[in-house]
């Protein structure tokens, strides 16, 4: 009963997100031994104005 | 003090969630005997291609 | 597919908890429609000392 | 490591979020002698008919 | 900066958990093309007891 | 409504949690004008075996 939670930066096109979820299935499925039927994932699409790293926001300059 | 956190598929109307969050809030307070102000429902809006079930997004064709 | 994430205060039994799944779940099928196996809870007990409202923990006295 | 996810309305400005930040993360450092670097903030804008308390959505009437 | 937060039933041991950190993390690499070093993983353990499908704890007989 | 959700390895002392709880809230009252009362924290402890930058357990020697 794995369920993911990813949190990314927006701007994923939907075949990205595709593979990804496809991958990250097939690789916790392999190392598990669980069933994929079990496995769920669900994306956030962060806003870079939405996600801080030492106090600064993404969309402003680094 | 429960919070909830729901995550459901975007698409839902206004109308549905004010019912839904009623109805938890009532059910939450009949079986835990806890102060309806101490519950908090947040709902999370989900694309269906950011949400995958085993490895497949749900935007795409089962 | 709704997911519930249900933060509540340590110490509740399983009986309370088998009851609280048990009715949440009917009432979010009676509202949204859905099938009973779509629906998933995760309880996540939290202890006093790491819940504070108002800046104070609820393991302080109030 | 301290990772935070901070729900809030939606509609506070970008110029809020960046004090908001940098204010979370001075002050997380000063109390956890912990790097600034290894602080993270992830903003959720919650619109006002995706949370309820008591049972009532904030977009209604109260 | 994909953070996952990934909740799975308690019981899997540190070094099942250290291969499928080390391979979901290499699979988010290699299909989104991110620096491995900014990929964090949180597990989440969760009692059978506190994970509910259908109404169900899975702690109980099915 | 501020409602935070800090992950931070375990360890932490309750008298460091008193002290973030009440610095954090008072930061965030003062930055966005919210009363005191609106904002909850919860903090959620985590073992370093639980999370992974980089594809490496926290419990691991880096």
């Amino acid at each position: 009963m794995p369920t993911f939670h990813v949190e990314l930066f927006e701007g994923r096109s939907v075949e990205k997100k595709r593979e990804l979820a496809a991958a990250l299935t097939e690789t916790t499925v392999k190392v598990l031994g669980c069933d994929a039927q079990s496995v769920d994932i669900i994306f956030h699409d962060v806003k870079p104005e939405n996600w801080a790293t030492a106090g600064k926001l993404w969309s402003d300059p680094r």
